[in-house]
């Protein structure tokens, strides 16, 4: 069995920017298109966020939301009529202005001047106002609410600098939008929808997140207050992971989104929206990437065990297959993490050590080979992907007999799904640093050349207008942001270290992506 | 209980297409979005869009094909080096010129002239040319052969006359792609795809079919071959439910998509492609609703059984609920068609018989109605979709007990599905004429004033050219158009019903949606 070790050809300590890349391609999770700002997801990025969106749809599903869909273009009036929403939010955005090509003459295409839409439409960048269209045609009464709708869809915001999942110009995701009776049962579902994303981020893709409130500026342009889940990835960075939004009467009062109450009178509904995008695999490699490649947690790995019969082109290869075969079957017919396994037999042309390499690159939580010599002995040969090398820098194989390998899968994965969490959540908490009482002090954790700083705690008074303007700004001559106020974090008990006011609450620091 | 019948308000046999357009909005599947040309799915219509969405899947992925995700936009060049694919299709579509908004001093918004694309941008109306890079990237040596994806999207076609699920500008649908090393094994690809979806309207939708070849002048631009299946509505007409497509080398060209053969030298691949979309949708409704609303096959029904507890607003309240909620508990242990039994108790407020004509209305296969009587004696009150009225005119209600309910509902749900795809069948072979041998025939069958003239299977000589053109025309005359060369047709043995010479294939002639 070749021992050839086909590492990356960067490290993450060495150029994290750079690892990321390679990863996404040496994956084979998504490429450049040639379509400027978009991506291709190639079919291991695709499976992993269709694992990804039957999981989340079953929890949102579970808190009584409903899919539906909406149109992808919407009217220039609508954004017009929400001033704070364009102000924040309706800038770059794909515009369609014609709806015809023609021939230009010289062999080429050209939009047809005759055919210019008397109002254009801008594809989607999000849908509150079109959803609050509808939602207004379909309230009436409270006993129409809550209305809970959710859709999966593509969205475009034109990006400047485009980084493959993190920020592309279209991208995939669900937008979940509600309207409530009263502030407080629209409050209360924002919180828990923020719970959902929490137990989707850490449950489902082994993301440990940090829940919490985000401060003023950082605010969904029409907002009342955002909520978000904020991801530490292994060069200290933070990614918002999801947010959820409580919009007060703001887009109901835009849209129009009226009904009787229960005292028989008009009034206004009080809605949320929250979201999560194909951001999150972004997230998933930069928490869970070694310098091999990509960790799938099981949960999210479109293959969990992936058998690879080493085949020699020759009269054996049938019985080999057909042993493979009856593993995978065997496999197939036995649970993990409440569904059944995921096992693939990749019988495609190839040599078996090459395809290994591949789908540890990938990222597939178990590889089972099975060469001749392992039949004879009705045994294979198991490779974990969470403790790849052994103590002599050899591929860490184990041999345990077809019944054992049957046996202990399930519960394999099932501790490769927690202790991915457990080694993450670890790592960042390691990285957190709490207490910090002055800004020298932030300064010199995120001075030039230091390597990994992590995240830091704050306490700070709150403040608001230009007074929180001049702090985002100090933050930003250090690449930093606030990320967000931790739900259940401890009462302050200190002074601003922004204002020297007594301070209200504590707030995460951080640089992000 | 209340025995008013909520019948719609147009009978099928006065107006069926008034018919069609009351069932979407009695059944609450969608509506009009304001937004020209775009509908919105509202949460019934599209949990059936799920449902199928669900089941297809499953097909595709067992025929060996790999989800993916490809931009929503396509360069302008990309339909400048196809100029077949220009011709026939590239002219309505949706052309994005700009990518900011900016204030136009007026309170309102225009595209901002200072971010003009220098490309424009098309909404991909089909994604054959972009795929196709891919493809070309993807693909080097023979060994990459065949690459099956398939992709499930929003697409833009710009529609001047639109018809909710049937034709709309945005719509949902799959598209598979497939590039293959030889002619022979793209073309067994296509023929498999269509028996993918033969098996999928019959066995899923209870929508039955027929598959052929469709003739030369409705081939998708750029094919050799284009195959379909096709669906009798109940006014006789003909909807193309789905195709699929044998490229040739067309596509393949226009992309580059070359690789090393087995003998070492460079060439083209050969390709597929394949669709179906939500207008799936509008068949299910043409096909099985009747003038009480939809009928919902049971594979596809977001709920198969909704429980209608008689509230009272009194202290029983509680008890009733328990009972109906042991009673879903039950169901959806339960299993039928392969899955587990899809029950919902209904215990949103308003009055029981005004929830139940809902229900019937959207089509859900069975209701059971609970009120405090049928509890004291153990029992329900159960209503089956597709035996809804008793001679005597009133609800056909059966009162059976909760464990025979229980033990029931799988079968009748099984019976249900295909005794829906038996008479929409036995309804269709009523309605087809074969043997027709000469065009006054035609003429007279389709002549004004006939109701609901169903299909006729003429014979022809598969005139090419200027021939077929003419025989289009004279189609077009009577609003006929040829349907497909159904599979497995008998030989033809007269003459050509248009040309006198001998007749060389059986077609079918319709008209259609």
């Amino acid at each position: 069995m070749s021992q050839i070790r086909h590492a990356l050809s960067v490290k993450r300590a060495d150029d994290f920017a750079q690892w990321y890349q390679e990863v996404i391609s040496a994956a084979d999770m998504a490429e450049e298109s040639g379509v400027r700002g978009c991506m291709v997801i190639k079919p291991w990025g695709y499976g992993i966020w269709e694992r990804i969106q039957r999981l989340l749809d079953d929890r949102i599903k579970a808190a009584g939301h409903d899919n539906a869909y909406f149109p992808l273009f919407i009217p220039l009036r609508n954004f017009e009529r929400e001033a704070e929403h364009v102000e924040g939010f309706a800038k770059e955005m794909a515009v369609v202005t014609h709806h015809r090509l023609i021939a230009d003459g010289n062999g080429g295409l050209v939009p047809d001047p005759d055919a210019r839409l008397e109002e254009p439409l801008v594809v989607r960048p999000t849908s509150e106002t079109i959803i609050g269209d509808a939602m207004a045609r379909w309230v009436q009464s409270w006993r129409d609410l809550p209305l809970k709708l959710n859709q999966w869809a593509n969205v475009v915001r034109w990006e400047m600098r485009t980084r493959m999942f993190l920020r592309t110009s279209e991208f995939l995701w669900q937008e979940g939008h509600t309207a409530h009776e009263t502030a407080e049962q629209a409050r209360e579902h924002t919180l828990r929808m923020l719970e959902v994303y929490r137990a989707c981020a850490e449950d489902d893709l082994a993301l440990p997140v940090i829940a919490g409130e985000k401060p003023e500026n950082e605010r969904f342009p029409g907002a009342v207050e955002t909520w978000s889940i904020e991801a530490m990835m292994q060069d200290g960075k933070a990614l918002q992971a999801g947010t959820s939004h409580y919009l007060g009467t703001n887009f109901a009062k835009a849209s129009g989104i009226r009904f009787q109450n229960r005292e028989g009178t008009q009034q206004l509904a009080h809605t949320t929206s929250w979201g999560v995008s194909t951001r999150m695999i972004g997230g998933v490699i930069m928490v869970h990437g070694d310098d091999d490649g990509l960790k799938v947690p099981p949960a999210i790995a479109p293959w969990q065990v992936v058998i690879v019969p080493m085949l020699r082109e020759d009269d054996g290869d049938a019985a080999l297959l057909a042993y493979c075969d009856d593993l995978r079957a065997r496999l197939v017919a036995s649970r993990a993490l409440g569904e059944p396994v995921r096992a693939l037999l990749d019988d495609k042309p190839g040599k078996a050590a090459a395809k290994r390499w591949d789908w540890v690159r990938k990222g597939a939580p178990l590889i089972v080979e099975v060469g001749p010599r392992d039949m004879a002995d009705g045994k294979v040969s198991l490779l974990r992907r969470d403790a790849l090398w052994a103590d002599n820098g050899k591929p860490a194989f184990e041999a345990p007999s077809v019944d054992e390998v049957v046996s202990s899968i399930p519960g394999m994965l099932e501790t490769m799904q927690s202790s991915l969490l457990a080694h993450a959540a670890a790592e960042r908490d390691a990285r957190i640093t709490r207490g910090v009482a002055d800004w020298s002090q932030v300064e010199a954790a995120f001075a030039d050349g230091v390597k990994n700083p992590g995240w830091i705690e704050i306490q700070w008074s709150k403040p608001t207008g230009a007074t929180l303007d001049g702090i985002v700004e100090r933050l930003k001559a250090l690449k930093l942001t606030l990320r967000n106020v931790p739900q259940g974090s401890a009462a302050a008990d200190g002074t601003c270290i922004f204002t020297g006011d007594p301070a209200v609450e504590r707030v995460l620091v951080a640089r992000a992506y």
